[in-house]
Formats: C-alpha cells, structure tokens, sequence
C-alpha cells in the first residue's frame, strides 16, 4: 500500500511538470478570459485545458478513481468513498493573468475521506512542496520544521482587504480589531500558497471565507504533517465534499483568531 | 556626463550583488532584532550593516556626494542641490525577518533634485530593476514596456488592510469603498517591490500614507519611464526632503483614486 502510494505521488508529479511546461508556453499567447459567478471570479482556457490534462492522465492510470476538480470535468461526488483525486489546475487565476506568477497547481490524493498525499506547485517561482500522511512535507525536497506556537502579537496574518469591508460572511469590525491585534497583514490571492507560507512559516495564519474542496485539499495534508492547524471558520474539520471557509495557523494563534475575531455570519 | 551616469550606476549595481551576498549569507546565522517608533517598526543587525556597506563605498568613490539612508548612518539634508545619494538596505524588513524573501534593495542617485537613476533589487528572486532618466526602465536586462491607460473595475489594488481600519491618516470609509470597486486587492508589505509590481503591469495601483524618501525615490524615476504616475496621496510631487504618502498607478486609475477614493485626514 505504502508503495503504491509513493508512486502515485511521483508520478501526480511528473503530471504536474507536464502541466506547468504548458501553463508557461501559454504565456507566449494571448489568453481566453471569462467570468464564472462574479466579475472578480475568472477562467481562462488555460485553467480549463490544463484541468482536463490531469483528469485525461488519471483516467488512463486509475479509470476507477473518482476525480474532482474546479472546472468540473471531473466527477460530481456525494460519498467520499474510495480513491479520490481534487485538483485545482490553476488557483490564483487573477495573479495568473495579470501577473504570470503568484499562482498554483494544487492535487491531492484522498482514500475514504482521509488524505493520503497533497502537492502544491508554484509554477512561475519552481517551489514545489508535497506531503504524504505521516511521513512529513517538503519543499524542494528538503523536509519542512515543525512549526511552533506563536501569538498574535507576533504574527503576520494573511486575510484580504474585502473582508474588512462590510459584508454577508464575517463580521467585518473585529477583523479590524484583528488587523490592529497582529504585527501585520499581507494578501497574495493564492489560497494553496498562502497555506504553503504558512506551513512554512512566512505567515502566521491565513483566513478567507469561501474556499472549494481543490483549494485547500492538498494544503490541509500539508498542515497536518507540519503541526499547522486548518479547520473552516467555526473550527470545524475540513471535507472534501464541501465549500467552507478556512482558518489556518500555527497553534496559539488559529485558537486566538477563532475564540476573539472570527464570527461568522452564516 | 551621461557617461559618468551610466558608469555609476553600474558600480551601485556591484555594490547591490556585494550586499545581497551579505544579505544571503546572515540567512544562515540569528538576527538581532529591534523595534524603532513601533512594535511593528522593525529593524535588524543586517539593515544597518548594509547601509554602511553602502556609504563606505560611496564616500570611498564620490567623497563630495550627500547621501541620505534609513537607518541613518548617512547624512540629514535640507537641500536637494548637488549629487544626493538616496538608499534602503532592506525595504520590507517584516519580510526579511518572517520570509526571508519579498524584501528589496532600493537605490537612487539625484542631482540638484532630479532623479538620475533608481535600482530596485528584489534579493530573495534574484529580480534586478533599474532605470537611468529618459533612457527607459529594465527588469532583469529587457526593456519594460510602456504601461498604458487602465480602470479601476479591471484593476488590481495594493493596500494594506490596516488603512482599512480607522485611523488617523485617511477616510478608511472610502478606503472601503475602493475596495469593492476594484477587480481584486493584495498586499505583500515591500513599497519598492509593490512599485516595481506596478511600473511592471503586476498591478495597477499601490496606495500607502506613509513613506520615507529612501522608500520612493528609485522607484519614482522607474514610474516616469513608462508612463505609471507617481505623487503623494494629495497628487503632488514626490520629494527627497520630505516624508509622504505615496499613489502610483497607471494612467485612469491613478485619476479616478485620487479624485474619487483617498480622502486625507492631515
């Protein structure tokens, strides 16, 4: 079983080489760009062609696997039974766009709801990180530290500017309160590299309300390997088979964001 | 003249690969670590350090020139006549420290207040950004491309959440307000880079209340080489004598915030 897996992860990983050589041909080209549920919420023919990449892959390999990924080519799922594969091919897809980097691939392995192994590629930087379950994560092949308790004071927190504004999900005014709290507050727009900063300890703690399975499905296994705390904004675990916020942080300060700042309201 | 502008900027350019060699090296060793006018007002051993790596080697070629640095090792000028040296060692020291990456070198050289040249180094990713006044401006040795006349609704915003809260310096009602109108907003904590980011189409605007001279002062001659506007938050011009806040953005943008969107307190 063990080295089933291991060859799983390498060769998710020659995938993923293959996807990114793609993603930077297209940089040459112009780009096809559409909007999915807002004018913010883009898609290009990048993100959907490199999406059925994988699945084309992981069909050939593994024709039982189930497979869930952002553009929906993949399968609609009720059940997390069994082998299953989430990929985002591009998140970040406005960095993607306006800035060629900032973005990336993100793909998991999960079997009978459990992670089995994540992997978190930033193509325009060439960072790889990946993580099997209870054999650590790395990045660039060099294993990631365990990461220590903090406090607030001290941390540098990721949470974008909207969520200071008044809105349907959070209570806008104690993420003021928590802006003022912490050392400081930075935005990337990347959730899979905004976790990867955080497991590697360039952030603090990340948190957004609105995340898909494919965005944190690999990056939750990574966190878990590493001491991080992730959980949705009521502290509750995450699920492959739901849209939820994420809260993610080393420990002190996740348990210091959830109890004083996060109040959700929905 | 022109020749001696084009000779000295390539010594600055040797004298930033030296400090970044430093700068690479005290990644493997602690930090000393202090505060200046705030908690989160940082400042380390290598800041300093590289400062003077910078003024002795400027007082070694060009005796006779003022020059004016952060960690304030240089001189305190009143006049903006002659040659006047403009440095950061490290701009984004939060990043330096956390990160150890998104932190920059930022260097300009002025003449009887006229920017002659500007190089931002962005350390950690090996980006190398410089323009000489009315040559045009370079990342990495290719040309930068003139930025062109942009929107709000299509644009990408750098602010930092905690002009989002209230505070003393701006309308953070109307900070708001921008926010939901822009396409998308991110903050990555380095004024040099986020101007880099800008004059390089990454982003469309960066705003922020308050910036030192050694700050702005390369980055503003990058701005004028491709058409990205950049002044105070009240629309003046930039000043090496003065501390302020900073708007750059491209054309459109930089209009509709400054009539629009930043609304001063002092």
């Amino acid at each position: 079983m063990m080295e089933n897996v291991t060859v799983m992860r390498e060769q998710a990983m020659q995938w993923i080489k293959e996807a990114s050589a793609y993603i930077h041909d297209s940089f040459q080209s112009a780009l096809t760009i559409d909007t999915k549920s807002n004018a913010s919420d883009l898609v290009t023919n990048i993100d959907q062609e490199v999406e059925k990449l994988f699945i084309n892959r992981i069909r050939v390999a593994y024709p039982e696997h189930a497979i869930v990924g952002e553009e929906g080519f993949g399968d609609e799922i009720e059940r997390t039974d069994g082998y299953v594969w989430v990929i985002d091919p591009i998140d970040g897809t406005m960095n993607f766009i306006h800035q060629q980097r900032n973005f990336a691939i993100s793909l998991a392995l999960y079997i009978d709801g459990k992670g089995v192994f994540g992997i978190v590629y930033d193509v325009a930087a060439n960072d790889m990180y990946y993580a099997i379950s209870g054999e650590g994560a790395y990045m660039n092949g060099t294993k990631i530290a365990r990461v220590e308790e903090g406090y607030l004071e001290q941390a540098v927190v990721s949470v974008n500017a909207t969520w200071l504004t008044e809105n349907r999900r959070l209570d806008h005014e104690k993420i003021a309160q928590l802006v003022r709290r912490a050392r400081g507050t930075r935005s990337y727009g990347c959730a899979a590299l905004e976790m990867m900063y955080v497991v590697t300890g360039k952030l603090d703690a990340y948190m957004t309300p609105r995340l898909a399975p494919w965005d944190f499905a690999a990056g939750a296994i990574m966190a878990n390997e590493v001491g991080v705390i992730a959980t949705t904004l009521k502290g509750e675990p995450l699920s492959i088979l739901h849209k939820s916020g994420l809260l993610i942080a080393r420990r002190g300060v996740h348990e210091d964001m959830l109890t004083n700042y996060i109040v959700c309201k929905e």
